[in-house]
């Protein structure tokens, strides 16, 4: 979406330890009516996939989900993190290692939130490693659901998740692939 | 709002300890279309309020902040909480009193995001006791910014903190006002 990289040039910075801080459009500051044609972009990628429900993780996840799931006309559902995993009640959860804080959190949906039948489509703002979106398809499993694919702002295609996900023969749809960035500059992949 | 009090009734549960879990529809499953009606319905509260930006605090805030922000066509900003007041940088930051976990966190917005001059809706899903948006309203003051008000999905009324607020001249305006809640019922405000 060349409207995304315009926007990641213009306002992106990149921080040590291969961070790219878009807080000024994407979190924690959002740029409401770009992230609505996001949300239109993405349904026209997903428009023949039949998405029931769009799925994401808490806190950052959360806007881009409410732009996809208002523009594909279905719910959005957000897993909420939890430090442990001694957790009751009828929920779904997966374990997620976070390389950036080299730590494990647990991530939990109610059961009522994705039912047998649904068709997900994954939302994140940020796809690097893939471990959070590994466990919202191990959540969409255990639902007994379906993934539709995953729809992410901004790829870090050099961090190689994508394309392991893709290799899985999920469709991956990021609206920015970054093939490398540094000090001289962002490269896209065409 | 008259569709939310429906909702409310038809799709809320009131478990103990005071809470309402609106998880089907408000959080953490979030209804895109009738989050954008309750948008809509902000938009025309606040009409003549001139509003610059929507301020809310992560996560369970994050939904509702953008359905408003998408109405009245201006950035949602949203504060991260944090359990340490030792932050670096160009922020502001205020201490909350959480009385639900019986602790303190920081709420941390940066001073790029709200401006001098600026006209901040607060929003939020719920209002109980107000200290969320005691911690919101200092920040706002500490960057020299006005508050036009503070839109809540569900207010609490029993719970005092929305009247403490008005009684300090913020306007608050909540889409559905809860006066009492147990076993036999809800009863809304008029």
């Amino acid at each position: 979406m060349k409207a995304l990289e315009e926007k990641i040039l213009s306002e992106g910075k990149i921080l040590p330890g291969n961070i790219l801080k878009v807080g000024s459009f994407l979190n924690q500051q959002i740029d409401v009516e770009f992230l609505m044609q996001m949300g239109e972009e993405a349904a026209r990628l997903f428009a023949d996939a039949g998405v029931t429900r769009v799925l994401t993780v808490e806190a950052s996840g959360i806007a881009i989900a409410v732009g996809v799931a208002a523009a594909m006309h279905v719910p959005a559902v957000f897993a909420k993190k939890h430090q442990t995993s001694n957790l009751s009640g009828d929920v779904y959860r997966s374990v997620v290692h976070s390389y950036t804080h080299n730590t494990d959190y647990t991530i939990v949906v109610p059961c009522d939130y994705i039912r047998p039948g649904d068709k997900v489509l994954l939302a994140d703002d940020f796809l690097a490693n893939g471990q959070a979106l590994n466990g919202l398809i191990d959540i969409v499993g255990q639902a007994g659901a379906e993934v539709a694919g995953a729809l992410i702002a901004i790829e870090k295609g050099f961090q190689g998740g994508g394309d392991k996900l893709r290799e899985k023969g999920i469709r991956v749809e990021s609206l920015a692939l970054i093939d490398s960035m540094d000090d001289t500059g962002i490269v896209f992949r065409r």
